[in-house]
Parts: structure tokens; C-alpha cells; sequence
């Protein structure tokens, strides 16, 4: 287990931050969350003009292990497949980055099928995870590998000036690993995690959710996140822990898509608290554990498009926002300096 | 009463659209409300590849005879020194506008002070509504003027190649006029439509709801929109309300902002029907009688980011969705493109 040297942002700007835009042309707190996006952001940067700097989203992609037990109504050559795809600029995560000016990063942490695509960045682990409803998904020397992944590819980025770190992920099978993991690590009820995936029926729900139930009898909960990695896995989502946690440590603002990066942003949380102030949460899923989840963790979501896509898909989606309430607090005029009256004293 | 030559826009497409996201590299249905816009606009625009062109944004400003009663904690001045700060490019709008590439457009409707600002697009019909608790807010030839009005500025832009079209607009008092309209036109409880407008606090808020009381029995509640208009109108407002007819008339996409663009819309939709498949609601406010609204009219906001700014700030935020849902259906690879297989039979 590796340490991560995550310093909680100083308060101290917060009361010169909130004044910079109180004292913007509108009524008090009317730009609600776009007001709040600012003020974090302010306080992750410390700084009173924070920008975003070269916005970047790390697909992440693995198989899964579980997947033999058809847990998805997708095959697991889904992932491979997907992978080109992403790496031919042809799916929804390449069509919005490319919309809204992300720079897109796709990273094979341990697919079935290897891609030779030149902007595959190769760092796979192994042949995908093992069944965990056999076995632990990975052993720790693996689960430790994964972690120096996470944290050297944004330390990378953070070296290029990225500021504004979002994760996505691709995986047949990989809705049952976040679904242990937020089971695990949050105490939510197994059937509000248990979710459709990439589009099971009723029945195929209903036996996902029981062979779910089965692994966690086999492997037992554990509320310790590094153990509970192990157990039910995912490459990708240990990576993107792992992400996260260094994204802090470099001061990023992070970005957190929808129920399998949230799994891993619960993770991070878990290991290390203070990351959780670098994180903003892009989209409430339609999944009810999502949200409840959200709401333990007393955050709000950006976006509620009743997605479930994953790919970081919500999370690029957000960047306007973002975008939009850093220019609220470089551009907009004060009431003194359009000579704006306030409110009547009453 | 003007006639708006607003046609329906044919179902024919809806199935080979349909047909075409269905076809896309995802789980069906999985990007949720990117697709309902990416159908929606394929039908307002009859096309399979839709694309937005010279998305606008006009902002109608104005004053109202009811800000007298005090209904609004910021003094009338607002309106015009507020029409200053767009002018000059310092207001909340401004910023959305230029950071998402917006065309924004500044009308002066009938404020109390003329702008001298040669960015300003003077079609003032007077200064000011008369104040609806003693007389009507606006004789019907004013009305008539204000219809005028905002249907060839419309006109105009589609003669421009506007086919995105956003309204927004300022002046103190005008929550008192959409409250009023609102619970004309709807039947929605006049206490679940008055709110706080720029900040009033309970007591403030307390004497609006007597004084619209007091309003609604001295003018009378009708469901007849071009009545209502008279009596509580709002000259920005009945412009919006015309510049939406007209914008449906030239087959534009409309996107409606919060609580007074929704009172507009509900005109228009009221003396036209047909209008209402043009509309994209933007953003949900906080305000309990415009979710009762949006509810009412069975559609579904954009975003829900508990602002209450008005001047099209919602609408304004929404555009990248736009974006992203049409460059989804135009740029993302199919299950068949991509080699993609598409989930097992069961």
C-alpha cells in the first residue's frame, strides 16, 4: 500500500473568494452551483483567478474475470473491440472530448485481447482479473502494480501543466466489481448497487444480483478498501484509484464520472480522506445506489442526464460548467465597476 | 392577435433516427437525455443529420409599473444600469456566451432610462408597464407592437441562418408579471409561483404575495393569454413570447430559460400548441411553481444547478449538450462500423 502526501486545501482563501463573487452583477447565490464550482476550484488551486489548464480524461479499460459467470448481456470481446473503437475515434467518449477540448488518454490495464493500436498505451497487468467468485480478482504484488500505474501517469500529466484530471473506464463486467466495492466500502445495500449494467433484463439481473451475493459470501466484506480491491477487483478501477489519489497529491481538480468511477473515487476516499476536497462529481446515475452513495458522501452532482455510459462520459460533459464558472470569476463586473446598485436596505 | 403559420413537425423521421442512435456503439438507450435532444432536433429540423447554425441568444430588457409596490428588493434603476453591463459585456450572460460561442443580442424593450449604447437594439414601446394592481400593464396596441417586434427580430435572424434561438431577459419586477401569468395560464397556485425573484427575504416576500393577491383580483385571472398578457404583461416578456411563435414559424430550435422565459413559452404554447415541439427546457429553477410547470407540460429540464439569475444564463449553459448530442449522431461509430458485437441473445 502506497502513500499518497495529500494536503487538504487551505480555508483560508474561501472568505476573499466567496466576497469575489458576491460582489458580481446578479443576486446573491444566483448562479448557485456554478458559484460553488468556482469556489472549489479556487480553493483546490488556492488561488482567487484559478484556470483550467490542458483538461485531460484517462480512459481506462480491463476485463474481468467475473464476466464468465454472464453477469453482462455483452461478450467480453466487447472490451478489446471497444478499445479500437475508442482508439479510432469512433465512440460517444471520443465524440464529446473532441467536442468540448479534452485531451483524451486511453490506457489498456489488462484486456483480453491486446491492441496494436499506436495510441493504446500499454499497461496491462494481466489477461484480464480472475473470477472472484472463485478467487481473490488480483493478488496484491498485482493490485500494487496497478497503483504505480495510476500515480506515475498523472504524475506525467501533472509535469505537462494538466490541472483538471477526469477518469472513465471501459470493462464488460466491471458494473459487478463497483457494485462489491460500494457494497463494501459504504455498507449501501447489495440490491441498490446491483444495477443493470450495459443493459441486463430482468432475469439476468436477478441472477447477476445472485451471483454477486454468492461472491460476497465467498470472498467476505471488508471495509478496507486496499483488501476489498483485491477481492473484487478490477485493474482499471484500482488504477483509477490510484489516479485519483495522485491527481490530489499534484493539486488537480478531479472530475468523477458516474458508478464505476465513483466505486473508485470511494476507494481513493477510503484509503486517504482529504481527496474527496479535489473531487467534483459530474453525474448522478440513474442507479439508485449512485445515489445514494452521492448523498452519503454529501456531494451533488453536476449533471443528471440519466446516463449510464460510463467512458467518463458525464464527467466530459461537465467541463462547460467548469469552464463557465472560472470566467464567472475572471470576467464578470462587480457592482462597483458597472455601477450597479444592490439591494434597497430594508 | 398575430397568426403564427407553426407546422407540426412530421413523425416520419422518428423511427430511422431512432434507428440511427440505436445503431451507435453503446447500450441502447445508455446516453439518456443526449439522445432525446439529438431526436428532437432531428425532428425540428426533418433531418437525419441535424447541425446547429448561429445559435443566438436575445436578451429583452424592460421595466415594470409593479416594481412601484416594491416587489423587488433591488430599485427600478437596476434595469437600465443592468442593460449598461450587457452592453459593456460584464454580466453573467456575457461570459456564458462568449466562453460557449453564443451570438447574444441586446433588445431594450421599455426600460425606464435609454441606453445611449450603440450595442443596444432599441424597440421600446414605452417607459415601463403601467403597475397591474391599478390599471392593465399594456393597452392592446402595445401589445400588438411588442408581437411585432419580436417576430422580425426573429425573422431576421432566420434570414441570417439562425437556427438555435435562446431568450433571456432582465427587469426588475418581471417575477411579479410571470407569477401572474404563470398562474393564469396554468392554474398552478399563485403561492407555489411568487418566489424571491433578486432576493427578497421572508417579509419581502410575504408583502409580494399580498400585493399579486391583491393584483390578480383587481385585474381578474383568465386563461386567455393575450389577455393575460395585457394585464400582467411584461414588454420583454411578450416579445419572448412572439420571438418563440416565430422562431417555431422558421422551424428553429427554441431553448427556454427559467421561470420568465417558461411564462413566455406558456403564452406562446397557450395561443399556439404547436410551438411547444420546438422547445428544449433548459433548466429546472429552484422555485416550486416552475417545477410544477415543467411537470405540467410533461418535459424535462437540462440542468438543475439551483440558479435563479434569469437573462438566459440556464439556456445559455445548455448549448454544449446540444453540441454533444448532435456530433453524437453525426460522429459516433455503429456496432456494424466499428465491428462492435451488440449484446448475446437470450
Amino acid at each position: 500500500m502506497q502513500n499518497f502526501s495529500i494536503a487538504k486545501p487551505s480555508e483560508a482563501l474561501r472568505a476573499s473568494l466567496q466576497r469575489a463573487i458576491d460582489q458580481k452583477t446578479k443576486p446573491l447565490a444566483s448562479l448557485g452551483m456554478i458559484e460553488e464550482i468556482a469556489l472549489r476550484i479556487g480553493l483546490i488551486q488556492q488561488s482567487e483567478k484559478p484556470e483550467i489548464k490542458n483538461p485531460t480524461l484517462i480512459v481506462f479499460a480491463a476485463d474481468h474475470g467475473i464476466a464468465e459467470e454472464a453477469v453482462s448481456p455483452y461478450p467480453q470481446s466487447v472490451t478489446a473491440a471497444m478499445v479500437e473503437n475508442f482508439a479510432s475515434g469512433g465512440a460517444a467518449i471520443n465524440v464529446f472530448t473532441r467536442q468540448l477540448g479534452w485531451s483524451l488518454l486511453l490506457v489498456d490495464a489488462g484486456t483480453l485481447q491486446e491492441s496494436s493500436h499506436p495510441s493504446v498505451i500499454s499497461r496491462r497487468i494481466a489477461k484480464g482479473t480472475k473470477n472472484f467468485l472463485r478467487e481473490n480478482a488480483m493478488s496484491e504484488t498485482e493490485l500494487e502494480a496497478c497503483f504505480t500505474i495510476g500515480r506515475n501517469l498523472v504524475r506525467e500529466l501533472a509535469a505537462q501543466g494538466c490541472n483538471l484530471l477526469a477518469l472513465g473506464e471501459m470493462g464488460i463486467g466491471n458494473t459487478s466489481s463497483a457494485a462489491l466495492l460500494i457494497h463494501s466500502l459504504s455498507g449501501i445495500p447489495l440490491d441498490c448497487v446491483v444495477n443493470r449494467g450495459a443493459g441486463c433484463n430482468d432475469a439476468q439481473l436477478q441472477k447477476k444480483f445472485g451471483i454477486l451475493s454468492r461472491a460476497l459470501t465467498e470472498r467476505g466484506s471488508t471495509p478496507n478498501a486496499w483488501e476489498a480491491l483485491q477481492r473484487f477487483g478490477g485493474f482499471e478501477i484500482a488504477m483509477m484509484s490510484a489516479a485519483f489519489l495522485q491527481g490530489a497529491e499534484n493539486g488537480m481538480t478531479l472530475l468523477v464520472d458516474g458508478v464505476i468511477a465513483s466505486a473508485a473515487a470511494l476507494v481513493a476516499i477510503t484509503l486517504n480522506p482529504a481527496v474527496k476536497d479535489y473531487m467534483l462529481f459530474a453525474h448522478a446515475s440513474a442507479v439508485q445506489g449512485h445515489r445514494d452513495l452521492l448523498e452519503q458522501l454529501a456531494v451533488r452532482p453536476l449533471l443528471q442526464l440519466d446516463m449510464r455510459l460510463g467512458e467518463g462520459t458525464g464527467a466530459a460533459l461537465s467541463l462547460p460548467l467548469l469552464q463557465c464558472a472560472l470566467a464567472m470569476l475572471r470576467d464578470m463586473a462587480t457592482f462597483e465597476s458597472a455601477q450597479v446598485e444592490g439591494p434597497v436596505a430594508t
